[in-house]
C-alpha cells in the first residue's frame, strides 16, 4: 500500500477504467496497453510531454526511457523545429480540393538518400503501408506468396500465415490470432526465421514459382550474419521475386535512411514509418519505378493519404535529423546503456541478455519468474519518477544526465531485485499485474 | 492559346510534371488527380487554403464550389477554431509512450450521439477503417461472405467482388482493379444494387449461412425506397448477419452523426471518416458491445492510431457543428443549388440530371459528349477563378454570395455551352484534356 502511495496514479486508474468501457481492449495500440507494462501501475495516459519528459493525469513529470512513443519520436516530443512547421502548414490548411506540394518535396527527398529508388507513395499508418506494398509486388509478378521475417502488422496478408497453426512463433508476437482473416488465404504467406537461409530456401522450393515477394525487417534483434541479407536478395533476384524492406522500425535508427544502406542491401521496395514523422502520421514506400508502375494497375487510394502535416514533419523530421546527425547520438548512447546494462547486471548477479541495436535496446532477466521482474522494475522505475520497461528506444532529446538519472534508478532496482530469495517475497511486494506476454519487442 | 494565358497555370502544370515523375499517378487519392478533371487546365496543387477559397501555385485564388477536400472539409478550410484546439495540442506533444485522453472524449461523443452503440475504435484512413469493421464482423460470425453496396476503399476484400468479372460495374467505381488481390478471395464478397432488395436476398441465398456482413452506405446517389433499409435490417437479423453502415461520406452530411439517424435504421457497426476530423486524419468505428469485444479476437493494432491530432480535431469539429448546427446550413444551401442548376439547365436547354442529396451533389450532363462538356464547364469555370466539377460538397464556410458568384459563373458557362452545334467546335474550344472515367461521383 505504502508502493501504491508513492505511485499516486488514481486519476490515471480511474481514467483507465472508463477507457476500458468505451474502447475494446482500452488502446489503439497493443504495445501501449498498461497491461502491456504492469496494470495498476503503469499510469497509461498523458496530459503533455516534451523532450524525454511526460506528464500522467495526476500530474507526475517522469523521465521517458521507455519505449519513445513505439519509435515514433526521433527527436524527442513536441519538437519545436517540426512543430512550428507543421503549425505553419496548418494555417494555411491541412487539406483543399486541391494537393499539398509537401509530398513532392519528401518523394525527392527520401528517393535521394536511397538512390536505387525512383518514386514514392504515401500513407498514414505502417500496416497499411505494408499491405499496399504487397498489393503491388502480386500485382507485378502475377504470383501471390509471400514469404517474410519479422513482424509487419494487423493485415489479413500477414495473419493468413498463422490460419494453419501458430507459424509466427518465432516472429515476435506469437500468437497473433488470425480470427476473421478469410481461410482462403490459407497458404499465401509463410514465415522464416532471421539469419537462417534454409527456412527461405525451403519456402521457395515448397512454392515452386509462386512467391511474388519477401518482406523482412533488415534487422531487428539481431544482425545479419553469414552474408543473411545478400544471400537473401540472390535467392529472391534468381527466383524474380521482389524484395521489400520494411524499415518502419529500423529506418532512421542506424543511419538517415534505411538501416540497408549500413547493410549494404538494397531491396526493390522499401518501407519507412514511426520516425520519419515525429509522431505526426506518415507512412511510406519507396521503390523501383517498372514495380512502383503498379500502383497504377491496382487500386489503391485513399483522402486521408492527402492530407498534408504527415509530409510536412516527415520534411523537418528528416530535415533536422541529419542537420544533428541524429543516428550518431542515439547510437552512442545505447551504447553506454547496453554497457551499463551489463556491468550492473553483473555487479548483482542478476543476469540479463541484451538484444537489439544500440538505438533500440532489448533486455530480458534471464530468470523463471522474468514476467514477475519485469513487473517489478517497471513499478521501482515508476517510483523513481521515470517510465521504463525491458524495451529502449532512444531519441535525440536523451542527454547523458538523462541516462547517469536512469543508471542511477537501475541500480537501485536491480540491487533489489537482486535480494528476492523466492516468488513469493517478490508477489508480496508486487502491486501492478505483470504482462502475460514474453514478447521480445513490443509491436 | 487565349485560353491557356487566362487561366495562367504554368507553376501549376510544370509541378504537375515533376510530380509524375516522382509519384505513380501523381496524388495519393485517384479523386484528387488533375485528370479526373481536366488535366491541363485543373492546377492541381495548393499553396494555401482559408474557408471556401484555394490559393494555387501561380497565386490564382479561387472560390472552391467543388469537392471540399473531397468531403474532408465540413466547416471549411483551415477552421480556427479547430485548428486552435489543435495547436494547443501539438504544443502538449501528438504522441508519448503513454496514450492521449482526447479518443475517449470523442469515443464518448460518438456513442452518445448514437445511443445504439457501445464502444468505439479509432484508425487514421477510412478504407483502413471498413477493413477493420470487415474482420470484427469475421470474427464475431465465425462466417467470411460480405455483400456489400456502395464504395469502400482499395482493401483486398472489396476488390475481391472484381476478381470473377467486374461485379463493381453499378457501385461508382466501374472496373477497379483487382490485380494483386489473391485468387483465394474469390467468392468471400458481392455487391448489391441500392434500392434492390432482391439483389441482396440472393446473395444471402447462394451463401447460405455464410454471410458475415452487409456494408453499405445508407444513402449515396438516391434516397431509400420501399423501405428499402428496413427491409436490408430484417434480411441481416434473421440470417444472424452484421449490418454495417459506412458513412465515411454520408456522416454528418445530414445530421449531427450517421445519416442512418434521419432514415431511421440502426446498424451494428458504423464507419465514420472524412468530415469528422474537418481534413485531419481520423476514422473510426463505433458498434456494440459483443460485436465490438472481437477487436480483442483478433489482432488489429498499429501506432500511428495512437497519435492525438486526429482525435483532437473530431472532438472539435463535431463540438462547433452541433453548435452551429452545420447540417441544416449545407443543406440548405445544396437545395438552393439543385434549384438553380435545374433552373439554368432548362434556361438554356442543356439536360443535367441531377443526384445525391442536398449537401453533396451530383450532376451529369445527359449529352452523347458529357464528358467534353464536363471539361469545358471545368475550364470555364477556372477562367472565372472558380474550383468547379460536377460534384459539389457543401460546407459551412459556403455563403449565400459564394452561392451567388458560383450562379453568375454557371449561367455564363451553361449558355456558351449550349451554344455548342457539334462535337468539332467543342474540340476547338478545348483546353484540357478530359477524364476518361464517367464515375458519378469520385472518391
Amino acid at each position: 500500500m505504502n508502493l501504491k502511495k508513492k505511485l499516486n496514479i488514481n486519476n490515471s486508474l480511474k481514467f483507465q477504467k472508463q477507457a476500458k468501457e468505451v474502447i475494446p481492449g482500452m488502446t489503439q495500440l497493443l504495445s501501449k496497453r498498461p497491461d502491456m507494462f504492469s496494470y495498476g501501475v503503469w499510469p497509461g495516459y498523458y496530459k503533455k510531454a516534451k523532450g524525454v519528459y511526460v506528464w500522467d493525469l495526476d500530474n507526475n513529470k517522469y523521465l521517458d526511457m521507455s519505449i519513445s512513443a513505439i519509435g515514433a519520436s526521433i527527436l524527442g516530443y513536441a519538437d519545436n523545429y517540426v512543430d512550428n512547421k507543421v503549425i505553419q502548414s496548418i494555417k494555411k490548411s491541412v487539406v483543399s480540393s486541391l494537393n499539398c506540394t509537401e509530398e513532392i518535396k519528401l518523394a525527392k527527398k527520401l528517393i535521394s538518400l536511397h538512390p536505387w529508388s525512383d518514386q514514392a507513395r504515401f500513407s498514414k499508418s505502417g500496416g497499411e503501408a505494408v499491405a499496399m506494398a504487397v498489393r503491388v509486388a502480386r500485382s507485378y509478378t502475377n504470383k501471390e506468396v509471400i514469404a517474410f521475417c519479422g513482424y509487419h502488422g494487423w493485415h489479413d496478408w500477414y495473419l493468413a500465415a498463422n490460419i494453419k497453426k501458430d507459424n509466427l512463433k518465432e516472429h515476435l508476437l506469437s500468437g497473433l490470432s488470425p480470427n476473421g482473416v478469410p481461410k482462403g488465404l490459407r497458404g499465401t504467406s509463410f514465415p522464416f526465421r532471421y539469419n537462417n537461409i534454409n527456412d527461405l530456401e525451403r519456402i521457395i522450393k515448397q512454392n515452386k514459382n509462386k512467391v511474388a515477394a519477401i518482406i523482412m525487417e533488415p534487422l531487428r534483434n539481431f544482425i545479419p550474419k553469414n552474408n543473411f541479407l545478400k544471400k537473401v536478395k540472390i535467392l529472391a533476384k534468381k527466383n524474380k521475386i521482389i524484395l521489400i524492406f520494411d524499415e518502419i522500425t529500423s529506418g532512421f535508427r542506424l543511419c538517415p535512411g534505411g538501416a540497408h544502406k549500413i547493410l549494404k542491401v538494397n531491396p526493390d521496395m522499401a518501407i519507412f514509418g514511426k520516425a520519419i514523422g515525429n509522431g505526426y502520421p506518415i507512412s511510406c514506400i519507396i521503390g523501383k519505378k517498372k514495380i512502383m508502375n503498379h500502383f497504377q494497375n491496382s487500386f489503391i487510394s485513399s483522402t486521408a493519404w492527402t492530407e498534408r502535416t504527415g509530409a510536412v514533419a516527415a520534411n523537418a523530421t528528416i530535415e533536422k535529423y541529419i542537420k544533428k546527425k541524429v543516428h550518431i547520438k542515439i547510437n552512442k548512447l545505447g551504447g553506454l546503456i547496453k554497457n551499463k546494462l551489463n556491468d550492473i547486471s553483473k555487479k548483482y548477479n542478476l543476469p540479463v541478455t541484451l538484444f537489439g541495436y544500440d538505438s533500440i535496446i532489448v533486455f530480458i532477466f534471464n530468470n523463471k519468474h522474468s514476467n514477475i521482474l519485469k513487473a517489478l522494475f517497471i513499478q521501482y522505475m515508476l517510483e523513481q519518477k521515470i517510465l521504463a520497461s525491458n524495451v529502449i528506444f532512444l531519441n535525440d532529446s536523451h542527454t547523458k544526465k538523462d541516462l547517469k538519472k536512469y543508471f542511477n534508478a537501475v541500480e537501485k532496482v536491480f540491487k533489489k531485485l537482486s535480494e528476492y530469495n523466492n516468488l513469493k517475497e517478490m508477489k508480496l511486494d508486487l502491486v501492478g499485474k505483470p504482462s502475460k506476454t514474453g514478447f521480445m519487442r513490443l509491436n
